[in-house]
């Protein structure tokens, strides 16, 4: 019996440590985030169920869990065809679509130019699979009513400053226009109307490589002088980390006939970024894609040598927050991946110095024990009551990793907290 | 279009100031409940359906939010004859349920005695109303393991310690023992069988008094000595508040044929309480019931004389962690009901002194400002950017509000920080 019991697939529990070590990652991005002038607000964890397949979530509709209207008859069961049919509300799948509804809510309370922080549990019912989860944290930053580049430039600095801070090396920050790529599918000779599924494959470059790419636009049918044109400019790209970044870097990267007004604008965007950083962090990837269609300009990622996906992303996307206004609102965002994130941080433990045990004996009085734990909590410890084991080892060892390291035992003499003689725990 | 676009039915968003004073008064909770000794964990919101019907969640449990099973079919739909048929998880309606789901899967990790701290959102289909939501946080901790008082006396302890870390006063623990209730049943010569039945109307004491309790009674047609019985006693009890708290004073607000080892146990506890607290905030209650049908002894509430209802409570409850174990383990826990306690806490605000806004025009290069914001958050500023607006006083007055104390213009002769002139914003 006891074997059965797990949570529900694809979903974790955390144990003491891991929670303790989650919840000090999340508080050192909070408290960058908050520096850098962005304000946490709370949405429910669920959305009704239009809402959420209105269109805004792209394929992660699909994987939203449908949460059953409450009150249904044994006819509406019969009478429906489809099971969203019975769904009135659904678990959020990103923290965008209620972001976009959140604003549409409370605008006239919000500030003109709008800074965001949401750090909360969205979920998606993906197949499970190592580091993919059906529960996950995302930790997004967003910027809405700020139409020019600073909304993009404040994005990517509080982030790198995010990522910094939990002591992540090696990273940079990957960044191209969505403009920009229509771009080059429309040099190449792509038709309009092929745009996106050119970009699925595409985005597939990381994981297919260049002939992978190429072989695949060919399988599809695509016409052979859009894909060679694409082939030989795929040939001649060189090293993403090998460019020096700026207008003259990008444009010379591209083929002639990219709007050169684009270019300006994302070199001017990532030249302020490395500036904040005092180093280059930011790459010109002339093949960043993202998957979400609703990206209007300016999209980024992090990337990191020891994930082959990124750490997190985002980008401009000026057409969706005002969905449910009924008005176009400019808005961009940047989203960490906060559950990738946290299995590359090796932040020093937030553990209390002064975390104490008591041991004690069946004979002692329990209102003894309060008095003594009271008295040592008022002194600022941590206090933690353990009955005095037969064989103290396991009890040391499990108090040590629980960030304990002092004992002391209660007798039936001790009647201070003078009487008491800590002894450290070793490590 | 614009007013349509709410939050879920019964289910709010926090805006940044209440979501700020929220996370504040959670921390003081956390922090205070870590210095007792308890440890922070966490487990999905959703749970296999069957195990949240379990009988484990009294009435709650008709209250649960279903999640649709992935994949149905609808031949899936056609057979069904109840909706829980469809649903293969739900949402949690509180946290003891998964605390026994957690405490059966990790069991062999866990230390012997285990103090948890779980403080997360719950569910539940109820009818919205003022100060009842749909999702409501809930903070708890409870103590497995320990069969002994020392339990209870940790558990009122370290939440006495919260309440008043929060600033609240006039409050007081009532307790009582489930089995102290059943054992005036009997002395009143209630039958077995209508235990349940009699302790739900007496349940309603506070709200329609005694010649209610009396009356429901007589009308569901109890016998009309246990019931003379009963009413005799209520007529003589003295206010509980009047109750100098001890064995002998518990003894002497009861019957004749209660178990004195009972009322010493319980007597025990309260004093060892008191004395932690260096003054008498423990009171007994000898009506006190407690809705859930799990708890096997010591049952407390913290009472405000604020709030008709209580701001939290718990009890012992033996029988029910070991459920999905197949073991009896002892447990007690203690939760509060965190969204009554944050409407009455006045703490004050969090801000940070050193919070400071940059006003800029039009003609400002994106790359100055973002230098001079980076500048002033290494100097450990939090910084918000502002454009300038045509009339300043609302700008001024919503920085106020969310906790700005300074600003300052850029103009395009500032280099650096050293070039800004600092204003104060009035409060």
């Amino acid at each position: 019996m006891v074997s059965s019991v797990h949570p529900p697939r694809g979903m974790r529990d955390f144990l003491p440590g891991d929670k303790a070590r989650r919840e000090h990652v999340l508080s050192v991005i909070r408290s960058v985030f908050s520096a850098h002038g962005f304000d946490e607000i709370e949405t429910p964890v669920m959305e009704d169920s239009s809402r959420l397949h209105a269109g805004l979530g792209g394929d992660n509709e699909k994987l939203a869990f449908a949460v059953l209207r409450r009150g249904l008859t044994s006819e509406d069961l019969g009478r429906a065809t489809d099971p969203l049919d019975l769904a009135d509300l659904g678990l959020r799948f990103d923290l965008t679509v209620p972001l976009a509804r959140f604003y549409a809510t409370h605008r006239a309370e919000l500030p003109t130019v709008f800074r965001s922080i949401q750090i909360a549990p969205v979920w998606r019912a993906e197949r499970p699979q190592k580091g993919r989860y059906r529960q996950f944290v995302q930790c997004d930053i967003d910027i809405i009513g700020e139409e020019g580049p600073l909304a993009e430039i404040e994005l990517m600095t509080a982030t790198a400053a995010a990522v910094t801070a939990l002591g992540l090396t090696g990273w940079s920050i990957r960044v191209n226009d969505r403009r920009l790529l229509i771009g080059l599918l429309d040099v190449f000779g792509f038709a309009v109307a092929d745009r996106e599924t050119v970009l699925v494959t595409i985005d597939k470059l990381d994981k297919i490589g260049p002939d992978g790419v190429v072989a695949e636009l060919r399988e599809r049918g695509f016409a052979e002088a859009p894909v060679g044109a694409l082939e030989t400019f795929l040939g001649r790209q060189q090293p993403v980390e090998a460019l020096p970044f700026g207008e003259a870097a990008i444009a010379a990267a591209l083929p002639d006939g990219v709007d050169p007004a684009v270019v300006a604008d994302l070199a001017a965007i990532g030249l302020a970024v490395d500036a904040g950083q005092g180093a280059p962090v930011v790459q010109f990837d002339p093949f960043l894609v993202r998957g979400m269609g609703y990206y209007t300009g300016t999209i980024f990622e992090i990337a990191h040598p020891s994930s082959s996906s990124s750490l997190g992303g985002g980008g401009r996307y000026d057409g969706m927050i005002g969905r449910f206004l009924g008005a176009d609102v400019p808005a961009a965002g940047f989203s960490i991946g906060f559950e990738r994130i946290v299995d590359l941080v090796d932040l020093p433990p937030d553990r209390a110095a002064d975390a104490v045990a008591l041991l004690y004996g069946a004979d002692t009085e329990p209102a003894t024990l309060l008095r003594l734990k009271t008295e040592l909590i008022a002194l600022g410890r941590r206090v933690r009551l353990e009955r005095t084991p037969r064989n103290l080892k396991p009890l040391l060892e499990q108090l040590s990793a629980a960030g304990f390291t002092e004992l002391a035992s209660v007798s039936a003499a001790t009647a201070t907290v003078d009487d008491l003689r800590f002894r450290p725990i070793g490590t």
